[in-house]
């Protein structure tokens, strides 16, 4: 259990702050200018063709990757958590070094499943920045923290698969460069509960795929978007099936211990920049004769911050281990109770960041309310909290009754398309 | 400590359901199609002009005035409340009814310490619902949270007044009725502490008045909008002036009572609203073999909002009721305790039903997280929750060393100008 | 919804506040020192006779008895809180004005139900204060928050009752005056849910009635005593049956109400305590060169305490006024409301209070540990949290589907015989 | 940072666990027993000698002192944690394996600052387990969280040194083995602040020492005492000076992190136990028609337990390994956090422990309100919370404004003689 940052590790992070300082901080502001400017909210603002192309030459590129291949050696999960959590400190990070979900996810997926037309076709060009994706798996009408509720339909007719269903928060619908979608649906709704799913590629601009609407989240459209997705006899060939018929719930669960790390990660960074903007304001503002940082109950809000940080970075950093050296499956408990706990921590430190800000901390004159609705929305995706509780309530009190069961028999929990 | 209700406040809460029912609820969605469509946020929906006449034209008008003039007899604050929770419940209601904050505080302060000429010019429109007010107070660099950091300068300059400064959270600023400001600066900057502010009567248009940009709350760009305003040697008549130079620490007490309770009894309406909108959906909903309703962690979710609930709102009921027969500075204790806990209680039960919604929850197919940001954002309006404990505290403290001081000598905490 | 003082009820209060400091406060220390050099936890100390003596002088007496009869005219329950609050600042008084549980329980059961041949043996001396009872509901085997789980069967044979069976938490059990117990069992274990249970009385002394041991509340033997009872074949008459066969479930319904309002109103009266003590001692303290009521953070403990504090308190006198006005079962949900309520915040209090008392607050120097020791049972005692905020989630659910239910049919909550 | 646990660790746990089972729990009733058939709370135990020679000849036993010598090889903290942690499971299993405080921390400085005769006098009997010893730093009549309060005087007569004063919190005073207190106070106190205090062996028995009277612990009569302590003209040798006069509050600073951080561990260990009865609990009892560990708010309680637990054990762990390799001054802001987390974790799982418990919970029955009493005054003793939290904000703080200073110098932190 040697949590230590490995040399390569190290040399990465030195890297990436220096990127972070360089070129991402600065051009946060450029990035919002641009979109704001173009009147379109899903505009893609030019300085991002800038800084991919300035963190590709760094070699600051798909670190995300556990896999090795002609793209190059892996990182483990461990390496990844501190690059990811600092690419986290920043909303606009994660896409300039190629590393944003749900593409993350996409990759790993054509990366262990694809054939090696489908890597061809799609993994090369996503591993190069080149096209963006999407994943369509929740769906408007179920409670789909419940995987079971899916009820997509994907139906053989000769060499095709036909679709047709409705989902939402497909996110990076509205990305420019998305090309490429991954569609969760049932080959066989009466097939065994875990095997009624498959998982199929549906290219951007298929027939009967329309991107219906755009959702928001606390009142912001975000740049890539998430869309309610509509498919309406939808025709792509057979091969464009993932792996075979049935195995679309075994994807989903390899996707999503990753994904849901993944956020986790970046979380603990974009807790970390509350935390330093809260300290930042707190010794600049004066309110009756003395600085607000030397305040007793902002001290306490400090301490507090500092006290939970630490502990949902080694619970975040003890997962990643166990997941390169035991498999994801053998993280399944700690993948759910970081899940959990890294998000609401980090609400709580950016509210209260937001409230040492005062009006300034709702408005877009700092990137806490923002933090807040993105971080909110995680405690939502692949799962809500209260899925993962039941499955780590239910794996406590199977230690003393091994035939315990609540409801149901899965605990998987899909959710909003940002995994 | 009466807190039935009048037989006229029971013929109102009739008539304002009934209204609720038939024109403001079907037209919620209608209001903000209208707005969607002009690609402009600030755009004045025309369904608005529908509803304010069918409110006037019912009686439901004005209702938070608790001065009776020429144009009515005034409800007391008592009566008031339940009909400002009901108008809580929808976004659009108080508008429609000419209850929206900040004109209702510049209608009572106008009333208050108005000119007959100045009654004449800005208050007569504002109770007819022909124009629209916004009131000027927080400022960008400095805490607000202390009144004495204001610093706008009002410089007398013969027959005129000269303003000099910027201000943010200038709320209503872009409503496109918006007619007047009522500005609070310095007019004496080395007077007593209290008596350094005066306020002041600016029409827009005024030159050297700009503003400069709207203000978001999370991601939303509210329709009235929150102005950054600059004040850039403007110049308006001395007679302007509300009451007399040094009034204004006086006149913005005298408001902000009425404001800060106005605000959390429409939180309550809001609150309940969201407890509504989670009991629907939890009984539609089912996962894992039954309905959401039926789990006990949701279950204890919905009986803690009702305990809570009514606890503020009988906090509420005393505070109107102690405004009514002691005054609002015999109240001030249990305006500054409601201020602190309405919004708190709101945040946590609308933060509940955001989860049982699960991704519908952050987006704009419920009104949950647009109360959320607007609530969020009332704990830091009128004074952030620090201050109105810090006052609290020491009046607790005071009844066993009347003596006690903390920090310097005012509690008063103006903020976002939403009062 | 009236909430003031009446008359009656300030002359009372202004009688008790008296006697309060007269007799009250100056004995504590008398009464815990009296035990504690008899050196048995049970032992009756004679300052109580003193006490109980200038209280019925001075007719302070059987305050809680809402009913009219040959002892005199009772209080309503609105009157009655705030006499029982102040009361419940000392872990003494309410014993002193024979108005302490589980008596008040027994007493009102013995009104409404007692024959007259009961009610002049037993009913006459406990209101004279020369007897005190317990009341045997808890069972140690089941979970009694479901009160279809209690199994002490109560047998009919000729002209006598058998009963067998265990209960504990039979407080007053090792009073030194307690006389006569209220059992509640099972006469048909085979009824209908609600009429299988019946309540009788049983006089301590009765062959085969044991108390086998002491309850503990932390490390606190309290005076009165919490029971393990054994009922080994106990024979008492027919004629001891309270009421008919089957109205158990009826008896209990009538007294918890009431029993747990009470709790509430002298919850309330040592949170205020606790609230006070805080105060004074933070005062008197110096840490790092100024006094702890300047900080903030313990200003935000005092603010919150001073909040919540009148929140619970109208809650209650809500609930009271209901009781009087719409009876018993009409505020059946606003009782369980407070009743989850009320000892949560004063909880939180007192803890806060121990917490600015440094390591005297957890000791016997102070009555903190003391009372936050006996209010956290109170989360136990008369049904757990958990049940009633069921009973309120299932009322709120059941506006919207009216045939909600969730598990079982009833809700209601017995639990740990202080009622 | 690899906190796997190593060969030697590995090899004591399965030695710990084994002892555990086989000596510790079945002996815990015994134990309670033979002290309450004594008659008094003090009274040593007969089984404790069984128990003590048993740990001694299995190895087991001074695993917590850190340093090697005459006593054979010490255990570094890292590898010390999972012991104390399983010690920490049950409330007789440190004095059995003689790891308890604050013979711990007195071993500990006499083992770093004794001279070779007190060694010899002193630490040989303690290491061995033939006496044990107290620590009097804490005062009643000053908030000891600022140590600059400390008031005992310590004055230099001839070959003397003559002590005035009075303590409080003095652990183990009571116990029939305690032979030796080392007592913090101050020869200088007209010195720099941090160089006022010394430390010095008072033998029990003393002329002029007294235990005045025992504190208890929420109702808990501690079997080893916490005593109030007289100091009224003590005389003891001049050789009993520990170091030098002046290096009282290096000393202090030197015990306190080792001190806290085992108490950390064995919280720990506490909690781990709590969740298990918890468990175990839920799964017995039925209400409602189905088993309590099937309804979803206490799988919350029981998920956000195991959650918790495993980030304030990841936190110890890392606090450990931090002294053992940058020391303990270079990991002073991790015991401070540590020293917060651990506590406040452990009273939330225990409270809901009693909750599921029923009236059992807070009774004798089970150890849970034993524990919830001892841990809460954790938050007291050493420094309470808001001291640490203090020391933490300043360091964060200081990150951004290297000047940064609120109050008085020094965050050190004794409190209760637990340490």
């Amino acid at each position: 259990m040697d949590f230590a940052f490995s040399d390569r590790c190290n040399e990465y992070r030195d890297k990436l702050l220096e990127f972070m300082e360089e070129w991402i901080y600065p051009n946060e502001s450029v990035h919002d200018a641009q979109i704001e400017e173009s009147g379109d909210p899903h505009f893609y603002p030019p300085i991002m063709d800038t800084l991919k192309a300035e963190a590709k030459q760094r070699g600051l590129w798909n670190l995300f990757l556990p896999h090795s291949g002609w793209w190059g050696d892996g990182f483990s999960n461990l390496d990844y958590a501190p690059l990811a959590e600092i690419m986290g400190r920043s909303p606009i990070a994660s896409e300039a070094c190629n590393c944003s979900a749900p593409d993350t996810g996409n990759m790993e997926v054509l990366t262990m499943f694809g054939t090696a037309e489908q890597q061809e076709q799609w993994l090369r060009p996503l591993l190069d920045g080149e096209i963006r994706s999407a994943f369509a798996m929740t769906e408007p009408d179920v409670a789909s923290s419940d995987a079971r509720n899916i009820s997509l339909s994907i139906e053989r007719d000769g060499d095709e698969y036909v679709l047709n269903g409705r989902k939402w928060w497909t996110s990076n619908a509205f990305h420019k460069h998305t090309k490429i979608l991954i569609v969760m649906g049932k080959t066989d709704p009466d097939g065994p509960p875990h095997q009624q799913q498959s998982q199929i590629l549906v290219p951007v601009g298929t027939p009967g795929l329309t991107f219906k609407r755009n959702l928001k989240v606390f009142g912001y459209t975000d740049n890539e978007g998430h869309a309610e997705t509509i498919f309406d006899n939808v025709r792509v060939p057979a091969s464009n099936l993932i792996a075979n018929e049935g195995d679309g719930f075994m994807i989903s669960q390899a996707r999503l211990g990753p994904g849901r790390i993944h956020h986790c990660m970046r979380t603990i960074g974009a807790a970390e920049r509350a935390l330093e903007l809260m300290c930042q304001r707190v010794l600049e503002r004066e309110t009756f004769g003395r600085r607000v940082a030397e305040r007793s109950n902002v001290q306490d809000w400090i301490a507090e911050a500092r006290i939970e940080l630490e502990m949902i970075r080694l619970l975040t950093l003890k997962t990643a281990w166990l997941m390169d050296t035991v498999g994801n499956k053998g993280a399944r408990m700690e993948i759910a109770a970081i899940k959990v706990a890294a998000p609401n921590v980090a609400l709580k430190i950016i509210d209260r960041a937001i409230q040492a800000h005062g009006g300034g901390g709702v408005s877009q004159d700092f990137p806490l309310a923002g933090m807040y609705a993105g971080i909110r929305s995680l405690r939502l995706a692949d799962g809500p909290d209260e899925v993962h509780k039941m499955t780590l309530a239910r794996a406590e009190l199977r230690k003393y009754d091994p035939e315990f069961r609540t409801d149901g028999g899965s605990s998987i929990a899909p959710g909003g398309g940002r995994g």
